[in-house]
């Protein structure tokens, strides 16, 4: 007996950070685009909470905080065709892809509003995202109003799709970062996120994204040298937040001569694919 | 130049009406099942504001009202692979495709809520829908827990996704029966959507869906032979609020020896699927 779930990779453009009691409350507000096809999350009835993702066990603390709300024993198989680490969201991804699917392998039949809102607080417990999971709920290109769990997270979205690329340098690590001081963050997110409400487009998106990238403080040499040779090709590129990981629109990262790997945004949110016996 | 747009067809199983002063903040309460593949939109520069369905002239007075708002000249073609005027939500998917092509044609630059929201007061104002658009903007099963546009609606969901079966006997005026007293629908639908909040689950829903039906004074009799045919083969179907139509999931009309038309619960909301030129 298995549920599987698709849940699409979220690249966060600009955010700002947003701390209260409880982890359901906090959050980040920002934007992002999401990536289809490249997060699938099997969860198996029975077995001890392991997961194992790429055929490799690993340790995913966001995984087990939502087992450990729903009390369930199951065991998480996870195909992931973004890097891990990098700024794609995956920790978020897995913990949705895993609320949604032991809901229903346990019939414990609880709301989607609900689920997100637990695979949010679990990644937020973990520190290892405060605004992917509400936005891999969305799909498409998605802007965050306002922080938390489905309850009090106002959403709106960019009404467009276009092709993402990137190319990734490695881990940088989300906790290191989100956890310190973030004044320099907060205030590059909020400029960002209104200069994008008055012009929300994915142009105006990509720049927002790149002004954010300088002016956070949060940007890599790797990062910023392709930002620079994108530009001088007429092009806009910035960096995945949080990886050290540079990300563009249409074929701006191939015209400027980088061999990127290339996506499409992910028309919808999280997805059940199947249940065994339930069709 | 052409955008085209992809909508999922709305069934309502059970709803409430909430009239305001304002169209965008009236709408309704209710849940239903969202179907992939049903209405494509496109949305052509230039023209008279005609609209096309099914390769015929059409007068939807929703659309209309969408191209006054944005004030835009288009032409407007549509294929719907449901019925028309039979509870399948297809003036709502016409209005929502219409506002998020013509917004992308035009250069608009409106976001995806301001989009949802003219579209839900178009359909609205020519008397066509409450909540469809809102929840085609969804997709999946969605649940309306508060009326209006986006800045107003809260939506919930049933986690979970199963096929969709029916039959229709033809046309119902949503006009002639959403424009006059409400008492008893307002009373069943209130008292079907606190059941479906208690069990969110599909089976919950047909459930609430029959309850709803009979208690509303909306059942037909056509429909309430087919929902007693279903039910004595130990299934469950139900009216499509407003039509002559009745639907249930899996197979439960096929079960019962209907020949039912079959379609999957739309895993997305609206989607922009091309724009000449774009990618």
């Amino acid at each position: 007996m298995a549920v599987r779930v698709a849940v699409p990779a979220h690249i966060t453009g600009f955010f700002s950070v947003h701390r209260a009691g409880e982890p359901r409350e906090s959050g980040s507000c920002g934007a992002g685009v999401t990536l289809a096809d490249a997060v699938t999350v099997t969860v198996h009835r029975g077995g001890d909470g392991a997961v194992v993702v790429n055929d490799e066990a690993a340790e995913v603390q966001a995984v087990g905080n939502v087992l450990d709300v729903l009390d369930v024993d199951a065991r998480i198989e996870a195909m992931v065709d973004v890097p891990i680490g990098a700024g794609f969201g995956v920790s978020g991804a897995l913990a949705l892809g895993t609320a949604v699917g032991a809901n229903q392998l346990s019939d414990q039949r609880r709301s989607e509003n609900e689920l997100v809102g637990i695979a949010h607080a679990a990644d937020v417990r973990a520190g290892t995202g405060l605004g992917d999971v509400v936005a891999q709920h969305r799909g498409g290109a998605p802007i965050r109003l306002s922080p938390g769990a489905p309850e009090t997270a106002r959403l709106d979205a960019i009404p467009d799709r276009r092709p993402v690329e990137w190319v990734t340098f490695g881990e940088l690590s989300t906790e290191a970062i989100i956890g310190g001081e973030t004044d320099a963050i907060d205030r590059a997110g909020g400029q960002a996120l209104q200069g994008l409400l008055e012009t929300p487009t994915l142009d105006q998106f990509m720049q927002e994204a790149g002004r954010f990238a300088a002016s956070s403080g949060l940007l890599t040499d790797r990062v910023r040298e392709v930002m620079d040779a994108v530009a001088a090709h007429g092009g806009q590129a910035s960096m995945a937040m949080l990886g050290n990981t540079v990300f563009a629109l249409g074929t701006d990262l191939s015209d400027a001569g980088y061999e990127p790997t290339r996506a499409q945004m992910a028309p919808t949110g999280v997805t059940v694919l199947t249940e065994d016996g339930a069709f």
